[in-house]
């Protein structure tokens, strides 16, 4: 109850009326720092171009697993959004008076709560990646790094 | 084990002692079907543009959660590539003799073995999508839709 009271509901919402399933299991990997202390702080969607730059921490076990990203200029960043509710079908998204289904709106509340940003990468150290395009807030775990041979939309 | 004799080793790459971390739990909303019935018939990426349709098969109670999909042209397929191992840190891509770090290739074989495609949305249904771009198994189980304003690359 604790998680679904961190977000009130907006009239004409939906929620299922399932308790979450444990299909599998999610390791964190390392933890992601931005300059957004609070969700007000978080833009509605990272940019690429002249977002801030952010840092992916990397756990010591998995930074190996760095090698040989420095060879791109993109990337996928997949994190899990551990504050949002996971029970919402029709969202009332933020400036709109309008239902929409979860799957039809990249909002963080989804019933598996993993962000994804398309980012610009801009340092790869041995312990951690500096990238421009996240929207996440400070604290945040990292759960996945894929490389992208494309520029992420909205980039030369 | 069972998981791990899956995949053998190659030589040279690294895998982590470490068990996985349960620090958050993945539910299946739904599953994919594509007419890729082994490993060998996969491509190694989705081609939205040409590929091959394939269904995302929505569980009932996310079903409405598809509501206004069908403005998107586009979108962000996660996917749970359940027949993985997930403790390479350092592997021997196909078609390379060079070791490379687990986050500078989207192989399937990662600590979260989250599978991402983007793709073209070719129709909404009740309770299906039909996409074009991925690359998984026929079975594979469903765990995120994203809509997307821009399209996949590679397209118009």
């Amino acid at each position: 109850m604790a998680e679904r009271d961190r977000y009130a509901l907006r009239p004409g919402e939906v929620t299922v009326d399932h308790p979450v399933q444990p299909d599998a299991v999610v390791q964190f990997i390392g933890t992601i720092r931005t300059p957004f202390a609070t969700r007000a702080d978080c833009p509605r969607r990272g940019d690429p171009a002249n977002g801030p730059v952010c840092t992916l921490e990397v756990l010591p076990q998995w930074r190996p697993g760095l090698t040989g990203l420095e060879r791109f200029a993109a990337g996928d960043i997949l994190y899990w959004l551990d504050q949002s509710r996971r029970d919402l079908v029709l969202q009332a998204p933020h400036s709109s008076d309008r239902l929409v289904g979860t799957f039809a709106v990249r909002s963080p509340v989804r019933p598996n709560p993993i962000g994804l940003s398309h980012v610009t990468i801009e340092a790869v150290h041995a312990d951690r990646v500096l990238v421009r395009g996240l929207d996440c807030l400070d604290g945040t775990p990292l759960i996945d790094i894929k490389p992208n041979r494309c520029n992420p939309p909205g980039i030369g």
